[in-house]
This record gives structure tokens, C-alpha cells and sequence, in this order.
């Protein structure tokens, strides 16, 4: 009960701080309200989404109305307290990474549901939390950030490789969520901190 | 049966319209033929595409040759009479509203049918209408053009709650899908005739 | 058995040829080698993808894992090896174009065992062999090359409508995808011999 709740709670600060971060890009371009609302909703659902088509299912914000509400409450917020977020920014990338470690979970577990093996469902883990990102780059006509910044999605791949890894010893599903949810959030932390990032690709 | 044959006109000439919008911006960025074919088929076929996938049902144009063929017909005409389309712009911009309008509708009764919530339906008609040309934009290497210019997709949200509220009110769904018809292409005039667009998203 | 062998060869080059092609690109835009690994799965993988996603069925590379470890093979080649690769320039050709046509015949294939007419086979053929070029330029913020190049995406369509014929002509399969393979081929060598390209539209 109380631990669905705090799932629960995590989800929703995680799509709240997806959606900003689609919005506060979007306006970075000055894109209209509808812009704003559509980069919103593409990084707080577009992963979800990509990885519900690719298992043959019902997108799952279909069944919900709650993530696109929620899109509306981040849109609100940046119309009317823009000017106060910047010295919010910590808290944000705080957000940012609790939801990206809970999707990165959520990714896994419902591909593990639909009878995927583990190395599908990290990748799927994967997509649930970075592809957004990358869709949102996408329609701002940006290079994606994920592909030459701090390790983002790699972080999702270490989490979804501890998860596995415990799995195969007989933990619990429940402690080795837990722990790939600790694991992927400190490497992000680790990797802002002290700008972490993977070696460039070399030309020629 | 005369309905149904206006339905289908009007689709047509939706269809036309919207590929001759993805070619001749494909033209302003000196692409081929090929790569204005397809920048015409993303247009025609790509917002009901991601509908249809969405809904875990085959692409509508897969079943019916006709949007494609639609598509090529367009095609010639942009090279043949490419020269003398500048001055029929209004047309073009009529039968896109006309287009606009009825893939909206068409985007709602399809998900409804699909037994999906309104809210979902509305959602649904507004990315069978406008996202098509978000592909074309993507593909063009350019900012969405609804992101921020006169008010499009909006019309399509406007358009859909109106065959919401009618619904609920009890009007026959031809009634309201008329209704809702005429709403969409009002707001779409207006927007254009006034420059009526969404505010824009302010920087910090 | 010796032909399973050599298609399986093919398939193995073609793949590792398109992921090298996703790979080199991200490399002119320094990503990193996430990105990199990224563009090239996107190339690889991305028009099967598609293809699967249409008509309704789980994508293929979800089903093996041979796509993603080739891909990382030739991300571990771009890196090891990247300076040497310049001079095997003709030898990626030659494998991008066995990839493309293979890629070409196996889309139509797998469309037509979905029950898929023959003109949708060819467009899924079409989509399979280079909508993974296409899928690499939009994430890299580039033009897609196959846009405004010598002709690539037109091979496949004229391979497929090879292939298409001879199977009106009662020629069996086997025949008709060895002949359809070489057209493919033949048109694009061609093209980049000679530098054939489609004609460009003109603005206005």
C-alpha cells in the first residue's frame, strides 16, 4: 500500500519533470503553448509509447488520462511561474532522474510481463527513459543531447544490467528493482557531477 | 449515398491538397522527385498512420491504393504545372482546411469505433490532421510549422470537443460530425484571416 | 543449405555495412559512442522495424540478437579501426548495396507472407532496404541524403517491381528475388557510377 503510493508519487514527479523539461526547450525555440504542450508530452509519453508499439500493445497513457492532465499542470507551471524555475534547477534534475530510474523499471517490467528476454527488456528499459528526450530533440530541430552530453541513457542500460544480474541470482523482483533504481540514479548523479560522458567518435 | 460520394470528394481532395503541401516544401529545399513523393505520402498518409498503429490496426493505406495513387497524381501536377500553382493558393488553402476538417472527424469515429474514451478520440483526430505535417517538417530538416504559427491543431481540438459536447447532448453523431466540421474550418479561416495564433512560450 | 548460407552471409554484411554507415555519420557530428552505437542500430534495424510495426507483428531484431551485437561489433570497428577505413570506401559500397537489395527482397517477403498485396510488398521492400538512412539523418539533424542524391530508395522499387513481374509471369520465387537482387544492385552501382539521380523539383 504505502510503497504503491511511493511508486505512485515518483511517476508523477517523474512525468511533471519530463514535461518541463519538453517545455522549457520548447520555449527556449519560442514555440506557441501547443508546441510547448506537444514537446511536453513527447518526452514525458514518448518513450512509453514507442515501447508499447513495439510490444503490441495499447499505448499506455490511452488508459490513463492522468500523464497528459499532468502535461497540462507542467504547461500551466511554466506559463505562470517561468521566471521563478531557474533556481528551482536542482530539484528538477532531481526529478528528472528519479522518473528516469522508474521508467527505466516500468520499461522492463512490462516487457518481462509480455514474455520478452532480458536483454530485450533493458533496451526496452532504455527507450521508456531516454527516448522521450530524443523525440523532444527531434521536433525542436536539435541534435540530441543524449547522443554527446553527461551518460544519460547508459545509465538506464547499467540500472536495467543490475537488475538482470540480480535477477539471475534468485533475488527478489521487488529488492532488485530497488537496487537497479539506486544504481541508475547514482551513476546520472555521478555523471553531472563530475561530467562523466562517453569518448567522442572520432572522425576518420 | 450523394453524402457518401461528398465525403469521399472531399477527402480526395483533402488528400491532394495535403500532398501537394508536403511536395512543394519539399520543392523549396531542392529534393528530388522521390523525396518530394514522400514528403507529399507524409503529409496525405502519416498523421492516420500513427493513429492506426496506435490503435494496433493496419495503416489505412495499406488497404486501399488509392492514397498513394492520389499522392502521385500530385506529384505530376507540382512538375507539369508547378509555375502556375502560386496564384491558386486560396484553393490550396481551402481544400487543406477541408482536408483538415474531415481527417479530424474521420481520426474521432475511427477511435470511438475502436471503442476508445472521447477524450482519447479527440486526440486521436487532432494528430490524423495535423501530424502529418510535423513529419514533413521533421523530414525537411525544419522546425514544426504548427508549433508556432497560426493556430491549426487547435482548431482540430476545438473541432473535436464540439462533436464531444454534442454527443453527450444526445445529437446524432451525422448531426454533430457536421458540426464539428464546420467548427474546425471556421477556426482554421479565422486563425488565418487574422493572424489569430496561441501565445508564445517566454524564455525563463 | 549452401544457399541459407549464403543469404545469412549477406544479411550479416549488409547489416554490419548499414551500422558502419550510421556509426561514420555520427562520428562527423562527434557524437559519442552511445550515439554512435544508436545511429548505427537506427540504420540497421530501423526500416525492418518499421516494416513489422505496419503490418502488425513483433520487429524482427526483437527476436534475435545478432542485429545488436553486429552493430556493436561494427561500433568496436569504428573505433579501433576508424583511420584505416577510409580507404575501404568501395568495399562498404559494395556491402551497403547487398544489404540494401537483400534488405529489398526480404521486406517484400516477409509482406507477402502477411498476405499483403504486391504494390504494398514493394513499398514495405522499399521502407525495409532505406528508411533506415532516412530514420540516421533525422537523428543526426541532417537532410536525408536519399532526398536529394544519386538514386537509392528508387532501386529497391524497381527491383521489387521486378520481382513482381516475374512473379505475374508464373516464374518461381526463388528465380524472381535472385533476378529482382540483381537489378537492385545493377541500378544502384549505376547510379553512383554515373551519377544518376532523379530530376530535382523546382521552386515556383
Amino acid at each position: 500500500m504505502d510503497q504503491e503510493l511511493i511508486i505512485k508519487l515518483i511517476e508523477l514527479l517523474g512525468t511533471f519533470a519530463f514535461a518541463i523539461s519538453g517545455i522549457r526547450h520548447a520555449a527556449a525555440k519560442r514555440f506557441d503553448w501547443f508546441g510547448g504542450y506537444v514537446c511536453g508530452v513527447a518526452v514525458a509519453i514518448g518513450g512509453g509509447t514507442i515501447r508499447d508499439v513495439m510490444l503490441g500493445t495499447t499505448p499506455f497513457w490511452m488508459t490513463n488520462a492522468i500523464y497528459l492532465i499532468c502535461t497540462a499542470v507542467a504547461l500551466l507551471t511554466v506559463v505562470l511561474f517561468g521566471k521563478w524555475m531557474e533556481p528551482l534547477k536542482n530539484a528538477w534534475f532531481v526529478f528528472d532522474t528519479l522518473g528516469l530510474a522508474l521508467f527505466t523499471i516500468a520499461g522492463i517490467q512490462k516487457s518481462l510481463a509480455f514474455d520478452q528476454p532480458f536483454w530485450v527488456a533493458i533496451i526496452m528499459g532504455c527507450i521508456t527513459g531516454s527516448a522521450g528526450g530524443v523525440i523532444r530533440d527531434v521536433l525542436l530541430n536539435n541534435e540530441p543531447v543524449i547522443f554527446h552530453k553527461e551518460i544519460y541513457a547508459m545509465a538506464c542500460v547499467i540500472g536495467g544490467v543490475a537488475y538482470w544480474g540480480l535477477a539471475e541470482l534468485g533475488v527478489a523482483a521487488e529488492i532488485s528493482a530497488v537496487v537497479s533504481f539506486i544504481v541508475t540514479c547514482l551513476i546520472r548523479f555521478l555523471a553531472v557531477r563530475y561530467h562523466l560522458s562517453l569518448p567522442v567518435l572520432k572522425e576518420k
